[in-house]
């Protein structure tokens, strides 16, 4: 039965562009699982499987409903061992948590600033309402309060990437020759960013613009299957 | 046969500091491998093996001779399959060399200028010579001016801290349940500091020290063979 994954979408329902269901988004295709994407708006979240989760993703697979892109993940690593690992192993399971919280910790908090503002301009009038409300009671500043440092935090946010790049010296993709699941954990955030706004993130030449390039052609380009914003 | 594991030493030679030495120590007690340590002083690692490495750790297995933490790491896994996997499959062992990079660029680089002169007071007059001209000629600055920022990167030390702090919210060790390379990698870092500074580079109850103190308890407390600086 094809494995129904709920995403998150702005006024146009194509804009798919949330970190977390991109992972989903890549996991999938990853386990060569057939699947049919559902996006929905911020507040249509609570209808999703009769209100299981607050966030997205969700996947329902069969009677199983599991909310949390790293759960979902595991998830999928568990129920099909003999699909393409996502992991490589208990230790790249393991790391791929570390990997997991450099990503929200650095580039989710450099990205905040920088496109928040986007992400609020292309949702819907309802959806908007929502956003700005939940966003600024969870960091406690208006919108354009964490717009403020935007500019600065734009020219800072390539030194965020320092150590995926010394890291490319060594191997292609943070799961070695190939991609596994700490590589789509990266991908969302630079997704997130290039689905939302055309702030230029990346160095001239950057090896990691490359690296997102790659995943961006991965499993048939199901990344590019959502343009980036112009 | 006992393996030589060769480390790096100030003028007191049962100071051994070095962060990417500290890997190999516990990388070995992790297989459970036995080893005579023999710590040598900067200007002596030209004689080790007939000058096969300008830097620490080396080991000597049998007529094997293999340098960098790393793939001394990589080499112990693969010649000592049925002992305790130091990364737990290939996933894991593709993901530490993003943890090292991490670990390089983010903790490395912010105790540069908060421990260097730490290490170069530790050190024999003519290591402290060779120190001094191989550091200011890679930094392109003298150890006075990389400490210029001392204090202040003392404040934010902390903060480099953060992802790692989020993961432990997960589980108590980048490998899991238990520690793997990943974490020993981490462990040099902060064990490099330990033990040529008295400087305090955790927050108050902080999960990270937690972590630490675990690391110093593993192997038979092997981490704490040598003492803080007092």
């Amino acid at each position: 039965m094809t494995i129904k994954l709920y995403t998150l979408c702005g006024a146009n329902s194509k804009q798919t562009f949330s970190p977390h269901a991109w992972k989903s988004v890549l996991a999938l295709h990853h386990k060569g699982l057939e699947f049919e994407e559902m996006p929905v708006p911020f507040t249509a979240i609570p209808n999703i499987e009769n209100g299981v989760s607050k966030t997205v993703p969700v996947i329902k697979d069969g009677s199983r409903v599991v909310a949390d892109s790293f759960l979902i993940a595991s998830y999928l690593e568990e129920t099909y061992p003999d699909r393409p690992s996502l992991f490589g192993g208990p230790g790249g399971e393991a790391a791929a948590r570390f990997v997991e919280s450099w990503t929200n910790v650095t580039l989710h908090g450099a990205l905040r600033s920088i496109i928040l503002g986007n992400v609020h301009d292309c949702l819907a009038p309802e959806d908007q309402a929502y956003f700005r409300q939940s966003r600024e009671t969870r960091m406690g500043k208006t919108l354009e309060e964490v717009a403020a440092t935007r500019e600065q935090d734009i020219k800072s946010f390539s030194s965020h990437l320092a150590p995926l790049r010394l890291m490319l010296k060594s191997q292609p993709f943070i799961g070695g020759n190939t991609p596994l699941f700490g590589d789509h954990i990266v991908f969302g955030a630079l997704q997130w960013a290039r689905i939302v706004s055309t702030v230029r993130l990346f160095e001239d030449n950057d090896p990691v613009e490359a690296w997102f390039e790659r995943g961006l052609d991965l499993y048939g380009g199901a990344g590019r299957s959502v343009p980036a914003a112009a």
